[in-house]
């Protein structure tokens, strides 16, 4: 329908209100304004604002506080008013919002239609631009949630790399590695990166930062550098480098997957087909040529068992082969934290030990590390079959790899962020004689958050008993780091109801150890 | 987990902040508050406050705007202050809020499991008190849609019965109608009520404004009285009259519906189910009991055919018997509007018309009523079986009806609204010969809310003609009317493009009328 841009509805001026509203587009308009129809204006209603050239969705409050809006003004809250791109004291008219017109196929899939690729990216984009309420965007993934086609998986896929930036290299090997996450520690891209770059193959790394872990890689490389790297300066420092380690965030690659995620963790949606999506979308954007998966199997990891991992593996194959990316997944040992630390600052401490040669550096970290960098050498045409892991090995131990890794560093530029260590601590200690039979993952996980990782990067857990070790009565399981006193207490309530540990006794058959 | 009182994170005090958030909760934070952790607080994240005495969930806002709120003080916006319902100045603390319990089994709903009794109570009452952001009641909404068995029906309507207030009377019969809606005009409820009150039978009636149509019996009875009745004022009125023609959302009746509607509507969201539940759940909290449901079937109504309508009978059949109210449901045609006005000034008309005994009175709506009123009418005891059509009539003729309608209005008081009809007005005409072979209800319903109603109450659409009637070339089909030039604009452009009527031309075989 076409709207007659001479309308008779009373115009406001732009004016700019600092607010912070995240993602979501908020506008605040005077309740004594006269563009205001109080029946249907209400406060949290979505509200279509139109300029000359420019349209968009938002949400509206309603206020008598002068100070923030005029009767004849449009207050646009920082978001809102960086995206609407309009200048303060343009005019503006304010109507109801339709909604956006994809919303119909949304309607479509919930009802249990197949959607078109063209639905589909049209879905995506209008998630991109903002236009999507969360509700609405919660109706997408529940629709979805109950099934989705392969050929709904690989238009997803697609609309989503092509909504936000496309990096292309001029290698034409480009390798990668993604772990689909759940296990403590596991920092394996900040070893695998330097080893690779080392033996001169370009590896463009993006993490995403914690979103429900104590810690992300890029939280954990920012200990070390500045990881809030733009486009054009990931792509000189690689050039540089052959690697680098970035925030993807920061890059605006695949921007619909944080948007999705943002309402997929809340609500704890995570089906096979929306986690290779996102993973997927992101590998694409970021232009890799081959793609080494981490799937780590355990009975507190994200998958519980083979079985499980085998049909991952194979839908990540399917995206992979469909769009000329050559991915392979492998099963890793998820059944307990990888290295010893868990937070960013314990965590970089491990990564850099590794690096260094360092005696009491965790061998788990550095050989899973190896084995990693192993297959993604390989993807070398130069390098003979098999001589992967001895090549990385070589690389690892001559520090050549510390080197990449300090010259990476230093490219990227030093972070500001605070990075010493939790000065509260607490030993979280056996109350018997045994061997460690079983680490779960995921308490420990909660541990480390709620005392502070990765907010304080300093806090955390570090480890000083692994699977397989013997522990006497009375010595010490793990540390607690924490800055905050509250936030200590929490946690070490929390390991006192659940540490996490279970300890086999050779007297009974098994106890599990509470402090 | 228990969280320790002696907290050492910083207190806010409280601060009303004049900012209309619909039903969400919002609070505003300084970016320079000592309490704001910058990488767990983000904007639109949600917090939870706590009191010595509450907890409140909410969505943050930061900002930068020092009139608004100070470093050491919390904002809180005029839903989040009338629900924490503590005074300025007390101190709170903010942190970063974990989602209510019961969602839970909300991601076990979407995951396909069926949910107790006791988990669809705790997601209703967390629902009621503003606990489940609108993504989160999406997720229970959708979980719900794709199926739910009669279990979980009967647990959902008692809950949300039970979440609002419950009215009982003194009466041992109270009668009740409800119609599902779709059919413009039909406001048959301000003309049964009268009647059936004018009886003697206890008829309490609660109605909906409009949500998606040109007006609600709510809307449409405030051209005529005040319908924000409390409850007990509703009580006095109903002492007095018999009967009553409030607005339910006042009387907070199964308030958990109006929230679950706020996020259904957008989405498009209409399960049998959820209609059956939003429905009985008010009637069960009225205390009602002997209701009759108007189920309208038409090729444009909410019931396209008579097996359609009689699944949704069997539904309510079902829940009406387990919670002992009496139901009867009736098939209607629902083929064309009722009466000859859209819109709530044109309707009040309409039902004025018809109780004062105008010649010139719509005869369909007078007959729906009539026909309703006579199945009410024979709920009472003492009424002969097949009387209660002629008694109907007679009350209407006699004039006991209108009589009646004006003491309730009068107990109901005046209402201050604007109450003239649309001064801009067109005649939508017919392009050829013929007879009226169809109306399309819902294209007369956009085009009503086009033209402005019900938010300008004089706005909509006065029909000329019905299915049946000649028309002749040049003739006016109906007239829109409303107050703003856009609007009319936009109305006569849609009315141009789709008439909503359809006229049968006696040469050729159907011709849609187009002006």
């Amino acid at each position: 329908m076409a709207e007659s841009t001479n309308t008779s509805r009373p115009q406001l001026k732009i004016r700019r209100v600092s607010l912070d509203t995240g993602r979501e587009n908020v506008v605040v308009i005077s309740r004594h304004s006269s563009a205001l129809q109080p029946e249907v204006f209400r406060g949290f209603s979505r509200v279509e604002l139109r300029s000359n050239s420019h349209v968009l969705l938002a949400t509206l409050l309603i206020t008598d506080e002068d100070t923030l809006v005029g009767p004849d003004e449009l207050g646009l809250s920082e978001p809102a008013f960086r995206r609407f791109a309009e200048p303060v004291g343009r005019l503006v008219t304010v109507s109801p919002a339709a909604s956006p017109e994809s919303l119909d196929a949304v309607r479509n899939k919930i009802q249990g239609r197949t959607l078109e690729p063209a639905e589909i990216d049209a879905i995506i984009r209008d998630v991109t631009h903002y236009r999507y309420s969360d509700m609405e965007i919660a109706a997408f993934l529940i629709g979805s949630a109950s099934f989705m086609t392969s050929g709904e998986l690989l238009a997803l896929v697609e609309a989503m790399a092509r909504a936000g930036t496309q990096l292309r290299w001029p290698s034409p090997i480009v390798v990668d590695k993604h772990c689909i996450g759940g296990i403590p520690g596991n920092r394996t891209s900040m070893l695998v990166v330097p080893i690779v770059a080392a033996h001169g193959l370009t590896i463009p790394k993006t993490s995403s930062r914690a979103i429900t872990s104590p810690a992300g890689t890029a939280d954990t490389m920012e200990v070390l550098a500045r990881v809030d790297v733009n486009v054009e300066e990931m792509k000189e420092i690689v050039a540089a480098c052959h690697g680098c380690l970035v925030w993807g965030g920061h890059v605006n690659l695949s921007p619909a997957d944080d948007i999705l995620i943002s309402v997929e963790r809340p609500l704890s949606l995570d089906t096979r087909e929306q986690m290779v999506a996102s993973i997927m979308s992101k590998k694409l954007a970021a232009g890799s040529t081959h793609l080494l998966i981490d799937l780590p199997v355990g009975p507190t990891a994200k998958l519980a068992n083979a079985a499980d991992a085998m049909r991952l593996r194979k839908l990540f194959e399917f995206v992979g082969d469909h769009f000329g990316i050559s991915v392979e997944a492998i099963t890793t040992d998820g059944r307990q934290p990888i290295g010893n630390g868990i937070g960013p600052v314990l965590e970089a401490a491990d990564v850099m030990a590794v690096l260094s040669n360092d005696r009491a550096a965790p061998a788990d970290l550095r050989e899973k590390s190896l084995r990693l960098a192993a297959h993604l050498l390989e993807y070398d045409p130069q390098m003979r079959g098999g001589s992967g892991y001895a090549r990385a090995r070589e690389l690892l131990d001559s520090g050549a790899a510390l080197k990449k890794m300090q010259e990476i560093i230093d490219a990227q530029g030093p972070c500001h962020c605070r990075a010493d260590i939790g000065k509260l601590t607490f030993d979280i200690i056996t109350a018997d004689d045994g061997e460690v039979a079983d680490i779960n993952c995921l308490q420990l996980n909660r541990l480390a958050r709620t005392a502070g990782a990765p907010i304080d990067k300093g806090a955390g857990i570090k480890l000083f008993r692994k699977v397989g070790d013997r522990v006497e009565k009375g010595q010490p399981l793990y540390r607690i780091y924490a800055f905050d006193q509250s936030e200590l207490d929490l946690a070490v309530g929390a390991a006192k109801t659940n540490p996490g540990y279970t300890v086999v006794n050779s007297r009974t058959s098994s106890s599990r150890t509470a402090p």
